[in-house]
């Protein structure tokens, strides 16, 4: 029997240590799916974003963020620390995955304008305070919000995967920065006029979404953290949901591919949420939903909102993380083919909630640094492209010497 | 003991969801291939053709194929369904990455000129339809098919991951395919002369090979689809197939990079059917052959027999799988250091029925869809490229632009 | 309690397929960094040289190189050889995947003007011979010197994953064919002046650096070769020095994208040996360091010491890992909250000895070479590119032709 618990100990760390890296190997996605999305001239700066992004949202994780998510912490010498095969150690390892996509979602919005310190800085603020907040009371039973709508709807906010807790959330965050930011020259004439500003690479955009796309089950399935939770479910309906996705945006957004390999992504965020406790084809629903959304708000933004969001990382972490969030508390429903245990009540206030902390906990943020340090870049730096103004490279710098 | 078949269930779920998510990457693979071979006008219809064939290829088999070929539907609510942690679901999951191969595989075949619509529409049926068919009697023994050759030779047709079922049968119904639709324009001249057009992108190509040779081991691994039969047999012959191929696609290819980039895919082809009973010296022997294969029949496909195959899906998928199916009926016998339990005969027979079966049911299907829609496009959209005539948008727009 | 065993078994054999897999995906890493850090003219050379390297050291190790190591042989039929679930096989398969690391890292510090021919047989003789016994004498018991070490000085040479054994002696082992070969053609002038020649793609240079950084948790993590041994701290270690190399060598390298992408590697090739003992604060401390003294060796190899080595594998491989090795015997000791069990005379000891093994002998046989076929391209050759040159063909032979 203490065998079976040391495979099952060492089982349950490979499981999480699996989904780790996937997550992990997402943030690569991030940075490709912005390479190809801003103009050459930014590509540099959109990889070193997300990399710097991964190596501080660790940091300040470890030293108060998932202190305050969970109330653990690490100052133990080894031999204490890695007990029960270290399995406390890559539940850390997990979690951080998911803290750092935060700032690598923002990454997205602002992109071609924002200072590099200025995001780097409000990194370490969304990674040690505001995202463990929200993070705390949803995951973390201690912290109460889960018991006190329990008591009062019947069942806790249900967010298996972080529809909400990552993705709206990001995404939220994403609106707040992107406001306080304002647009990007030239996108937005005084007359009225919208200009169209062509992404730059769309191999690049694509191998982004593709390597979301996989690390994304890591992210789904491994949500589990234990061998024995682990679900065909989540893996099918994620599936699902991605396939409904593309499928949606290919018709809806006519043959684009920036919005066919965004609806992939736009299916698997709103699925996050309810995919251990929908039916498959309630998946297909979703995920379909999801594809729609984020196209049709993507075009909203960019020509009648003109709200200069360059990834769409609104439309499609914030809109369908949303979106995600309360579906799981309709399709989840047993009636439905669900498996139960989920209240619409409970999902709209954790949905709601969620998105009000990161808007005005990022609106304040963002503000607080534009007033002290300023988070935008000089004209001159903006036009000449970031890569050249704060990394003194470009993305392909032997042709650029020619 | 209960403990014990738990900790079982949720790793044979994690086994066969890694080896799923693993083939669902190949897909990436699929893609990158194809973008960095085909010409610049066409790289953005690559990306957009092969993840919307992975979309339609789910819905086809959900609704369709699995039944067809499993006899295994999932309309049943949410708590039946995850049973023994959802092993039945992942195991569609797993399955199906499978039979998205098919349209995956002709795809890089059909390159540069074929109706973005027809190939969607194509995507179906092979997934629905033609594929399920000849999966159905090779690996669900109820279709009778292994239980008269088990009578008739001994032993039933041995393709452990599907060198004939997958790659054999997509590489065939690719020919069908590039026949009907004939050669890309500009490529054989009236006066016999062969032009050579040069691919658009090394790197991408490569890169694309690298995803396929990585997510073959969960092709080949995860095909015992529990990990009590896991082997580490198959692991090790998978990379020596590999290796070899490398090796001699170098030596008759001359150190050309597309050829030695696709020669370890041809060694990973040919080895899938016998992967499990082959010493790893014969894996050796079957992967260097594939290797050679690949390169003659590739110069002769372009060269002599006109064949205008823009990837050579023919000679990678067609010819080498074809050969792996009748390679593990010699490798894999006792006499030659194998582990027996194969029969020569059966090989034959099923490799040449499937090669029939793929051959005559893609003909059809691509006629009956030429008849009816039409499934090559004009020759201003052709000599535009798929590019902007489908997809409204080039692969680097920025550039185009300028 | 046999069926746990066969659980555990299957457990076994999974746990080291799955970190094979993940260390043969690091060669596409290394190939990638390689296509962005050379010039266009080199980038299909780069990646034929790494996927032929790892066909050629698969061979090698498997007929000469691993019985070297272990004295374990596979010529026996396959029911022999594939008992207890192929453990032995997957065991051969993750160590072929650190013996093929080492011609890959010398790759990236010879290339550019190289024989193509010169390198593969030299990575046939690195992975046959040389690595094979420095790898021996550490990880192999029976060759009596750790024995020699415990005697000598109470512990034996710790070195979990390499740091030392495939990293420093990788990069070692480059430094001397570095030397042998000489800088590139205009890199040097008679006048004491140094040209600097710019990279040619910062997107695939980063591309290689985050497949590298994913490749590496299966380097690590399953470098326990059981799962019973799977440690989380292992896990969270590397994830920590990666996270302070990025931070480190951001902060020192002025924002540079190859600094940055290079730091996160420099801080993994360091902490690989002590990975299993030291807390994660000291893997912070480790990877910090290592980012500082990666940029600094960098600089100092290119400007001041004239060592063209370009990719700076021996600042990034070789110093980086033999601080590493040292290291673990500093943070290992208890006194620094480590777990113990290593002698700083012993880590001392180690990694000057494979420091030399690898200088020496890498310098013998790259002089041999270079005396019997001559290691370097003509001068024309090299001005046209090794693309060209060698492979006939150039990395976008489409824009080429236009």
């Amino acid at each position: 029997m203490e065998e079976l618990q040391t495979l099952k100990n060492g089982a349950d760390v490979l499981f999480l240590t699996l989904g780790a890296v996937m997550v992990l190997a997402m943030h690569a996605g991030f940075a490709f799916l912005e390479v190809g999305t801003v103009r050459t001239k930014n590509q540099v700066n959109a990889l070193s974003k997300i990399l710097v992004d991964v190596a501080i949202a660790i940091m300040a994780y470890f030293f108060i963020g998932y202190f305050l998510s969970y109330g653990i912490s690490f100052y133990k010498p080894v031999p204490e620390l890695n007990i029960a095969s270290g399995y406390e150690l890559v539940k850390f390892f997990f979690l951080v995955t998911f803290a750092a996509a935060i700032p690598a979602i923002v990454s997205g919005g602002v992109a071609e304008r924002i200072k590099f310190n200025a995001h780097l800085i409000a990194t370490f603020f969304l990674a040690a305070l505001l995202y463990p907040f929200f993070e705390g009371i949803t995951w973390n039973s201690n912290y109460g919000f889960q018991g006190f709508l329990e008591k009062t709807f019947g069942f806790g906010f249900h967010d298996f995967a972080g529809s909400v807790v990552v993705h709206a959330f990001g995404g939220f965050v994403g609106l707040a920065a992107i406001l306080v930011l304002g647009p990007r020259m030239g996108k937005y004439m005084k007359d009225g006029k919208v200009n169209f500003i062509p992404v730059s690479n769309i191999p690049f955009l694509a191998l982004g979404s593709w390597i979301l796309c996989i690390g994304w089950f890591g992210f789904n399935v491994m949500s589990a953290q234990a061998i024995e939770g682990i679900s065909g479910l989540v893996a099918m309906n994620s599936l699902f949901a991605m396939a409904a996705g593309i499928f949606t945006s290919l018709i809806i957004g006519k043959n684009d591919p920036g919005f066919i390999h965004n609806g992939a992504l736009a299916g698997l965020v709103a699925i996050c949420a309810g995919s251990d406790v929908v039916h498959p084809i309630s998946a297909m629903i979703i995920g379909g939903v999801a594809g729609i959304l984020f196209v049709k708000f993507f075009i909203l933004c960019q020509n009648k909102w003109k709200i200069d969001d360059v990834l769409g990382v609104w439309p499609l972490h914030g809109i369908c993380g949303a979106f995600g969030g309360i579906a799981a508390g309709v399709f989840g429903l047993e009636a439905l083919g669900g498996a139960g245990g989920v209240s619409l009540m409970s999902q709209l206030f954790g949905t709601i909630l969620g998105v009000i902390i990161a808007f005005v906990g990022g609106y304040i943020l963002y503000k607080a640094l534009d007033a002290i340090i300023g988070i935008r870049v000089s004209e001159d730096e903006e036009y000449a492209g970031l890569d050249i103004s704060v990394h003194n490279i470009q993305a392909y710098p032997e042709e650029s010497k020619l």
